[in-house]
């Protein structure tokens, strides 16, 4: 298949690639054309997801598709800003009709369920797999949450439970294709879809004063906050939530810390002086990094080299 | 070395990833945010280099730096976009000092030369170097040069010598950290520093019917205009420019052959009623494809699958 056909075939169609307001050409040509409102601007946010790094080889192509563009639009949700389209670059180590029907059919659902186009990419060969997704999002002008915000005496909260990113993947890892889905389903799906909190972030807007999805573990991810705010972080472990899943399949001690220190989560994480929604989990204190009262730590977060 | 470190230590340095007025939120964020005027829109795309496929493993990762930038800076150039900044997502094998030392320097001297800097991206660990880069340009709202927009009777122009590109990949494959650089240093400079056509591009807003970057072979990439434009176009192999270097390596038939077929160049080939500048090398007529009058060819231009 010439990569022309393998684009127009899969990933070129109605329902994956269309065009709207905000996009004034997609795919097709030397670049997309995106169009901007005069009181908007642009969040941008790139991942790489690699075979047998960031996600089993074998796993269903629809799941990898479902992961990796969920991941990413992650990064718009703690931005608040609405998704506008991403653009995908892939590289096959053969291009298997079978496996592009079903990753396309993943990117669908995604792309549907968020209303974010395909709009461009690169389509290439190479020895692994890897996955590049950009994200392009719509936020009104210097409104964006940002991590630099939060001061003393905000509070910390969270939108939902954590530590099931974490407790899916040994699962995952175990079976791959899923075929136990119904046993398994409920944990590997915070694996393989993970909610972006898209409407979420939306409604922080002017409400928090920093923000930021949780990818790799709370306390790491915290910590970002706390060296770009300028700030120290206190986090109660008895407030973090968990759910019944996690807590059964795992215990406590480990549930929390799957929770601190294990990520994918992709809940938000914010600091607000005070916010309605969201879980209450600690304090913003003068200092420099996260400390959490009512437990012990191992390890830090995922590592990336 | 961890990928925060490694982010601060080579990536985040302003001679890269400075900020400006299109530029509000750079590296260290979810998102990076960018301003976009009222009166443009934001071109994009996206280039995947992958070792020992689209260069050479062992070449310098300065060179292999200067063409990922360069190769991904001419579809920008094709559309006649201003360079706004670049993303980066970066596959390594493993993180050594040097080799990042060197890639970030090839990175800041073509950063600064198109005034793109670095604004965002992802950094992982994989077994093979991939790299993938998304730039984002400006071009005055409705103003893009896209492939659509060529007219039966119009000329066809290339901005520059044809072949260069295919005519260096011997030369890079035989020397890729290119020690024999000074003998080999002018023709293997088409394959690493590709010069993007930006002011070449930029001055044919107005002026060119249809534009696109020569970076699959003349023949192929030309194709791609009549497909979209509904149009045919008609070659005359004579008026195919060439260099010196080339014919004098290569010989006439050979430095054709690349001219026509061989990719890697990196000219803009436009269409135009008329135009002052560029080199005329053809007709657009009444059909649905590229026919070269003067030669017999052979191959079909660069196939990525």
């Amino acid at each position: 298949m010439k990569e022309f056909e393998l684009i127009e075939r899969y990933f070129q169609q109605e329902k994956l690639s269309w065009c709207n307001e905000h996009v004034a050409l997609g795919i097709g040509d030397d670049c997309a054309v995106l169009n901007v409102p005069s009181h908007q601007q642009v969040c941008i946010s790139m991942d790489t997801l690699i075979e047998d790094v960031h996600f089993p080889k074998h796993a269903n192509p629809f799941d990898i598709a479902t992961r990796a563009l969920c991941v990413t639009l992650s990064d718009l949700a703690a931005m608040g800003a609405a998704p506008l389209g991403f653009t995908l670059a892939i590289t096959l180590p053969k291009a298997e009709s079978n496996w592009l029907k079903d990753f396309s059919q993943g990117l669908i659902t995604i792309a549907q369920q968020y209303q974010c186009p395909l709009v461009g990419g690169d389509t290439t060969r190479g020895p692994v797999l890897v996955i590049s997704i950009q994200v392009h999002g719509l936020v009104a002008k210097n409104s964006a949450l940002t991590r630099s915000g939060a001061c003393v005496g905000d509070k910390v909260y969270v939108s939902g439970n954590l530590g099931d990113g974490a407790g899916a993947l040994p699962i995952v890892l175990q079976d791959p294709r899923l075929k136990h889905r119904d046993s398994n389903s409920e944990m590997s799906q915070h694996f393989y879809r993970p909610l972006p909190q898209i409407k979420y972030g939306q409604s922080l807007m002017g409400v928090a004063s920093s923000c930021l999805d949780v990818s790799d573990g709370l306390v790491q991810d915290l910590n970002h906050i706390c060296k770009k705010s300028a700030v120290g972080i206190e986090l109660n472990a008895d407030s973090i939530p968990l759910s019944n899943a996690l807590l059964q399949r795992y215990g406590q001690t480990q549930a929390l810390q799957y929770a601190l220190t294990g990520g994918d989560d992709y809940q938000l994480a914010y600091t607000a002086k005070h916010c309605e929604q969201g879980i209450y989990i600690g304090d913003v204190v003068a200092g420099r990094e996260v400390s959490v009262t009512g437990c012990e730590m191992s390890g830090a977060g995922f590592q990336h080299f």
